[in-house]
């Protein structure tokens, strides 16, 4: 059965898109720690990050590096922060998260819910401000 | 000045290492989360990961994929989570972190107290199981 990723790429489950390449997808993670927070996802349905090839796993991150650019361009914060955890969907995902603190990046806190609307809003902001 | 982990790559600051080459060096955390808790810093003195070249960071990751298989094979573990906050110390850094659940990626737990004798020994371990 395809992953839930799998799905978003399909088109057949709808999400707040960011960017997408031949290789890559980055959309708003449903379930987010805190504003902006984006999931990067390689459009090759692999379970673990490490089992990824070389030079896709290089372009994934300059794929993400892209899409850091735009979301501190749009979200008040000190940097970017990175987690991969991958305990849950079996697909593999980059989490970028605005961090303002560590705290931010703590994924045991209750996650922000947001209005579709919020969240559509924040999509278009990052993807204006895309390079 | 040379941030700490400078000092370690220059050898002025002693540090379990596991690997190193041309661009990268990995080596123990020194406040582990949990066993095996691993950083892997590039050798050019960078503050923020997302400022590093696209070349680069790819062979950050391939280097940290690497790394991450070796401690697979050294720590009992679902996989290797990743993180990087960045928020401390201004020279950019990955962490690969044995997971068991998502709690051993939690930067607001304690961190493990653990002899220098006991991280000598992981350090030994993972270093042999490097391929």
């Amino acid at each position: 059965m395809p992953s839930i990723f799998t799905k978003i790429i399909n088109g057949e489950i709808p999400a707040n898109i960011i960017a997408e390449d031949e290789d890559c997808i980055a959309f708003l993670d449903i379930f987010p720690l805190v504003k902006g927070h984006v999931l990067v996802v390689p459009k090759q349905e692999v379970d673990y990050l490490f089992d990824i090839d070389d030079e896709l796993l290089g372009r994934m991150m300059t794929f993400s590096k892209r899409v850091a650019k735009a979301i501190e361009r749009s979200i008040t914060c000190q940097r970017i922060g990175i987690a991969v955890i991958g305990l849950e969907v079996p697909h593999a995902h980059i989490h970028l998260i605005p961090l303002q603190s560590v705290e931010d990046i703590n994924f045991s806190r209750p996650k922000l819910k947001l209005s579709e609307e919020e969240m559509k809003g924040i999509a278009l902001k990052i993807k204006s401000n895309l390079k």
